[in-house]
């Protein structure tokens, strides 16, 4: 959770029709969950139908990766209630001009690994 | 694919039984194909069982990120045969030194992309 807390950009896998798809994404941790905003319309709409997802962050080392991946359920916030209580408004990155849809990431596990750089996976 | 050839490291998502996984993984693009070397008993056994996958990078300009995403078909390449006509062993940074499962992503689609550093998606 500090590794999440000190990124904002992330990739995030969602099951579609034909198979998955994968996007970078910008996001905010907050009190161990994640959230999203996006226009309406985008790809975020499938997680209606499809709320199991995956989210991934990384970075380099010298001679090592890390990663975090966060595997969860996703919840569109709903109600002004709902995107009142979840604090993120309070956060300053984030000030909503218009209207926006906000996604919150319900996580069932949290993984983090480090491996060498080398092709072997 | 010039990006795809620049890079090494991507992020890889797949359908799972309870849902999607994405993770990090080093890669070769060769001849606008991805390919992957795995261990065996990796999560990319699943491949067998849902080979729909897709693929992603992504990189930091000054105001911008930029991404790549490959969505395909994994293919095991099971025989030395087929190892052999991909040409990745010819690739300097792989030199395969003990028994390793090689797998070719097949793209349907590679999309790019751009977009500012802000929290919406």
């Amino acid at each position: 959770w500090r590794l999440l807390a000190a990124s904002k950009l992330g990739r995030f896998a969602v099951k579609v029709a034909d198979g998955v798809d994968v996007f970078p994404i910008n996001y905010l941790a907050h009190n161990h969950e994640l959230f999203f905003r996006s226009a309406p319309g985008s790809k975020l709409i499938n997680l209606t139908r499809e709320p199991s997802v995956a989210f991934e962050i990384d970075g380099e080392h010298a001679h090592h990766v890390w990663s975090v991946v966060v595997r969860g359920t996703a919840h569109r916030l709903a109600s002004d209630h709902e995107i009142e209580e979840s604090g993120i408004q309070s956060l300053e990155t984030w000030h909503p001009s218009e209207k926006l849809n906000y996604v919150r990431i319900a996580p069932e596990s949290v993984s983090g690994r480090s491996f060498a750089k080398s092709p072997l996976a």
